[in-house]
């Protein structure tokens, strides 16, 4: 009999899942199609953007998950056509049919509109965004100590933080800890406790999703670690050394180099793809709307999982884009093509809601738990288990443990790497004469 | 009193160690200055590129290092003049004067007069190659997974590592303890057993400046493990999809897309300013010729020590550019700059050998240790102690010997990620109206 194909393109949260899932299938084959050659853990993304972990302690090589399920293929390759009359994905210089498809490659971040603004406030999604924003902390802390001019030093020693969900606060308090405890005794010239940390959220409370308790708690938490929250608050404009920012009709500019953006996504290319080949209807953020059972309306064998999915809950609101609801759909998913390759039928896909939780720093969390509120150290203590445990591998377990006991007990962040373009310009050209003559000097070392 | 004010340029063996041996002395005041913000573990840069260990693992930031000598200054810069008749160290944008100038700054690979080879043939110096280094073998073996034609994919599957020293024979180890072990379940389309690995040496064996019995166990061990090793053969030309190496009259065209550079060094450019500068006197890889105690003839007040120093051994030759050659050296200049600070006088420096050894895989090493000639298990366990033991900080130290471990019994390589450019082309184009139409379907994706 021939094997069932299923053809999964990305490996994040919602793919990997979905083909580990098929592990014990004898009727189906796996075809795992990812641009990356490893998964990659995003929650943990915030750790290596502030030199907490290193960016092998968070992914795992697809081809090294796989290793021993014998019915998964790993394709590392982009695919830049579905051919859905044919069944066929189409890569640059291969071409893989499918009986059935699943797409689940997420979302990017968006600067609503200003992709301007991305030079100057890097968003949060790979590898690189994580050691690209490492490299602007900690150069901004290196120029601070190299400027003389009082008004430049502060700008190098503001930070600004874009949205208030889970990734921005985890942000925030990591940038805190950064500079209120690791790097307190590490310059001569600045006093990094001089540092400002500003987390601008639009909506009137952190965490809008979560129970208010909880976002009081994580505000509360934060204000007495020295972040200045700022809600109902929109970023109306970013330059290179400087944020304007409104919060009803006051509007403030507030001197800064350092912007980092955890606000909004938008969905990855491949939903415009499903809208073109397949006629399938997007959201204002470009998520492709699916049937109850994650499918293409019209195409059965197409499935959508994961962030790149808008599919509603039980009061018709879309699902969060967290891991739980990924992999969850990964795992129906599975499910749902086995049961058909059985000829059997299966329930619509139906959420399993156990709560949410974001980590704000040291011996600090809050968690909403299968209806508990929990906060305080019990809080972080169970974001830790959770997340480690959740880790893909058993060496990328070990590692997170050994460098969270040490970063623990000495405060220390080991991985805090200036790294690709360290020669960049630490100190900023004052005009065009002192430009031209830096210039001069070493073209090479002139940032963007 | 007035300090003395020590000011050493670059954060490797010799510098770092220059400046931690002036931890207590009160009347001098140290700045140390780098043009990245961590000191690198060289010898353990082979393990990053073939994905055994992240970058994290083997650098330290110089500022935590130094958190708690209050009598140090880092300063993160680069440094593009020196003054000497003004004693002062001219960086972009700030200048810093100077009692002693310690200049530290090694060497970098050298491609004997063939610079265009370095874009076919990356070396191993800085974290970045050691990633791109990485990027390239693991890219190799999705390319040739991808690859139908088989006379290209052989292109893939094989690899040259040029120079037959340690990090050439560590390298060809770990490749092949890639190729034959970690990754040999991991593909569905090629054997990664077929790779075939070449590791080619000018001289008449490996190691040559080691103990010919030990040079012999190398490649005897590395022969066992599928290496090639083929000596007194010198690599002609690198070109994309092929190496020429010539053994005596004999010249051999090898298909590879994978070269691996660790044969000649040259010196740092910091040799040629002092050069111009001081009226150095420069070898033929462009080291300072220094006086028996480290100084520069003529200038009493600046040392060169490290890679960068030709400093003669008791035979009159140039001591070897390794890690325990700059750490005594870095000490000795301290000792130096103490003793004449009181007016005393100090012996020349003299090189304690202790040995050399480097480590050819699992359970493989050659060392030679105070005149002792030791090989396999118990040479490895020793290399790993000295390794682990040398690494600059505690955490460091953890990390490493844990992943050592894990990596150990599992046979595992974690940190194999394919990161910046990941996306370049992984097929080549057959020819030109191929490359044209690849081109075309999305021209950011086309390997420079």
């Amino acid at each position: 009999m021939k094997k069932h194909h299923v053809v999964i393109i990305g490996g994040g949260f919602g793919g990997l899942h979905a083909a580990l899932a098929f592990k014990k299938e004898k009727n189906v084959k796996v075809t795992l199609i990812d641009r990356r050659n490893f998964h990659l853990f995003q929650p943990l993304l915030y750790q290596v953007a502030t030199g907490g972990l290193s960016p092998g302690d968070i992914a795992s090589p697809l081809r090294a998950v796989f290793t021993n399920q014998k019915n998964t293929q790993v394709v590392m390759g982009e695919v830049i056509r579905i051919d859905v009359d044919d069944r066929m994905v189409v890569l640059r210089d291969t071409v893989i049919s499918y009986d059935t498809l699943i797409v689940a490659t997420g979302v990017a971040h968006s600067y609503f509109g200003h992709d301007e603004w991305s030079q100057w406030a890097p968003g949060l999604k790979t590898i690189e965004d994580a050691t690209e924003m490492r490299r602007r902390i900690f150069v901004a802390f290196e120029s601070a100590e190299r400027e003389d001019d009082p008004e430049l030093r502060r700008q190098w020693l503001n930070f600004v933080i874009v949205g208030g969900g889970p990734t921005g606060v985890e942000l925030a308090g990591a940038v805190s800890e950064l500079a209120y405890h690791t790097l307190v005794n590490d310059f001569r010239t600045i006093d990094p406790k001089e540092t400002r940390i500003v987390l601008a959220e639009g909506a009137p409370r952190l965490l809008p999703p979560y129970p208010e308790e909880l976002s009081k708690n994580a505000e509360d938490v934060l204000t007495r670690r020295g972040v200045e929250v700022k809600t109902n608050t929109f970023v109306t404009d970013v330059q290179q050394h400087q944020v304007t920012m409104k919060c009803g009709d006051d509007s403030e500019t507030f001197p800064t180099r350092t912007v980092l953006w955890a606000a909004g996504v938008k969905a990855s290319p491949m939903g415009k793809l499903l809208a073109d080949r397949a006629g399938a209807e997007l959201d204002k953020i470009g998520r492709v709307k699916v049937n109850p059972d994650l499918t293409v309306p019209g195409h059965p064998e197409i499935m959508v999982l994961g962030d790149l999915a808008n599919c509603p809950d039980k009061d018709g609101n879309p699902l969060p884009g967290v891991a739980p609801v990924a992999m969850q759909q990964g795992d129906y998913a599975a499910d749902l093509i086995t049961a058909r390759v059985r000829g059997e039928a299966v329930k619509p896909f139906r959420y399993v809601d156990r709560g949410a939780m974001a980590v704000i720093g040291r011996n600090e969390a809050v968690a909403h738990l299968y209806g508990w509120r929990v906060t305080g150290f019990f809080a972080w203590l169970i974001w830790l288990f959770v997340h480690i445990l959740n880790l893909i591998e058993y060496d990328n377990r070990l590692l997170v443990a050994v460098q969270w006991a040490w970063n623990y007990f000495t405060r220390n962040r080991g991985a805090r790497l200036i790294t690709h373009q360290p020669n960049l310009i630490l100190r900023q050209p004052k005009n065009e004469e002192d430009w031209k003559r830096m210039h001069e000097e070493s073209p090479e070392l002139i940032n963007r």
